[in-house]
């Protein structure tokens, strides 16, 4: 069977790409000495976290929840979720969930520790814990400072919880690669800043945790990190495309659509839109929701829930019903999110359809 | 149960408000004799298409082919498929539901017409067929001319089709209630020198489909639709008011959110990001993906995958972690795409979970 085979729109991963993308993320982490702990938000597979641990990673992480009860399920034991978990029906999976898994829990507040402290204790489990630190991308952690050296005090004092060390994120160091290197360095002078603020504490961090799919490769010049856990690396899409953080050939990912209509001059409607790409924007601007591979030039300047707006008004080819073309998404996550299945191929020959397994598991 | 015992994040549809806004379009529909075809691409949800048919609806429409199939599983006979098949698989697909369902696609060219007719007369079925007119969205349809006539000499003398008329969407009548006035007046301007074009040419179109939630209430105003098919009307949305097509009672759905971090002044993390709401903008423009329906000058300034980081600078009130607060997304459509189910109430008490049966259904 051949790929021209299945109906459109469909996600298509090419096998090749995507075994060299996990290996060379593992020899890397591998050579660098750092634990590869990947984020599975990107392909919700099964069957890709377990070519992750068996290219050596050390454990796998989770947004979500229902994310990790899936993977537990899936027989994966070592699962950080890097995310705080509020409220007692979450805290009763939880403990559920650290009965049979390792379970480590990123939160960046003294009550939501509570809460988890309260569980585990009551139903006899220990949660390891990471203090989530911020950065510079101000979403979730604590800046360096006495809050962030009260939660880890709490941390280290609390039955029913082990203090790990830190999580941090480096979604704020974005850019071209050139844009990136003095980000990279303001980095290191706060996480250094940060070590030195939690020794004269006497606050240790066995674990630093650090995700960042852009730097993948400058993780070993950030100090002190004895963690990645990037996810987007395994597909890599047209944001990291357009990062220069990978090459053409390292995108493992596109989503074949087919020509509908042309009834506008210099413009083709293909068959998915926001519902098979999801509406993601480029991080860093620019137009477009998708690259085509066959032709640079097109845009897909516009999209409705099931059409895409394509205009070929750069381009020299003329298209017609029934062509088929493919696309690298802006955002592989959010794109994989919104399907059930990868059809997945070498060279264009199927080599089997896989599950999108935690496929909406915002719980 | 109360919506309040269920977990974050969750849909929630006000039942009272879901049935008023189906009974005030089925009113409408009837007191203008305009046969009603609601979209079930909003809600993909057999229950609620259900309610449709029992409050009079003349049909269903859908955008996918996927979308038809379930819902013709669901026992519902006349579907129209608002979107044009292209490629064998799909028109195998196709004549087997025209086996089990009254079917009319929708189309634009000679190509996708004569592919149906090819498949249609081999599997000894009939489909039915709206020419697909664009008279200004500039997304898929012809405009009125020759090219149109052309193709719906094409469809009247087919054997395997069977010409049903026009397809028109007014998805270009967007902007304020008092800014989309005159184009409306434009719009009726165009339907009568369509008619007309169709006329001089001996081309019948007994019927004339529209599409536009925002205008729901002025479609008798465009002259001869007989049919309209809007689907965000079940729900309404941030969009819809903001183009003052609703009042904020007659927004039935909304997104139940906690706060899981407070870390960064001015600002809250809450468990839903861009796979909970969509990354859909607002239509017309304008800041942020949710209107919060307790306090609206929170902004749902930035979405991650699970994040939505929330801008409470403008607000007296302090807000803590496990706090819970509701949200209308802006584009409800895309956002119930992302979800497996709904949870249904009234004033709060839970009356049930209903499936989102056709999620996901692309293809």
């Amino acid at each position: 069977m051949q790929i021209a085979d299945f109906e459109t729109p469909v996600l298509l991963v090419d096998l090749d790409r995507l075994e060299r993308n996990l290996s060379a993320a593992a020899e890397y982490a591998r050579s660098h000495e750092i634990a590869l702990t990947p984020h599975i938000k990107t392909h919700k597979s099964v069957e890709i976290a377990r070519r992750q641990i068996a290219e050596g990673a050390a454990g796998l992480t989770c947004a979500k929840l229902g994310e990790a009860e899936l993977m537990a399920d899936a027989g994966f034991t070592d699962l950080l979720l890097a995310y705080p978990l509020v409220g007692e029906p979450k805290l009763k999976r939880l403990t559920a969930l650290a009965r049979r898994a390792t379970v480590t829990v990123a939160l960046d507040s003294i009550e939501v520790a509570a809460g988890i402290a309260e569980a585990a204790e009551r139903d006899g489990v220990t949660v390891g814990i990471l203090a989530e630190v911020d950065t510079g991308t101000r979403r979730c952690g604590l800046p360096p400072g006495p809050e962030l050296v009260s939660l880890c005090r709490f941390l280290m004092g609390r039955k029913g919880l082990e203090y790990r060390g830190l999580m941090t994120y480096q979604g704020h160091l974005q850019g071209t690669a050139e844009g990136r290197a003095p980000l990279l360095a303001d980095e290191a002078d706060r996480l250094s800043d940060l070590y030195a603020l939690l020794e004269r504490e006497g606050i240790p961090f066995p674990i630093v945790s650090a995700g960042s799919t852009p730097n993948q490769w400058e993780m070993h010049r950030l100090p002190g990190i004895t963690h990645v856990r990037h996810g987007t690396y395994v597909f890599n899409d047209r944001n990291t495309l357009v990062m220069e953080a990978c090459a053409p050939e390292e995108c493992a990912l596109a989503v074949a659509v087919t020509v509908v209509s042309t009834s506008i001059p210099g413009q083709i409607v293909i068959d998915g839109g926001s519902k098979t790409f999801s509406y993601d924007r480029l991080a860093l601007g620019g137009e477009g929701f998708g690259l085509c591979v066959e032709n640079p030039s097109l845009v897909l300047s516009i999209m409705n829930e099931e059409h895409g707006y394509v205009d070929v008004s750069q381009s020299e080819r003329r298209y017609r019903v029934g062509d088929r073309l493919h696309f690298i998404p802006n955002h592989v996550c959010t794109c994989v999110n919104l399907h059930d299945t990868f059809a997945v191929h070498r060279d264009g020959q199927v080599e089997g359809v896989w599950a999108v397994d935690a496929r909406g598991r915002v719980q």
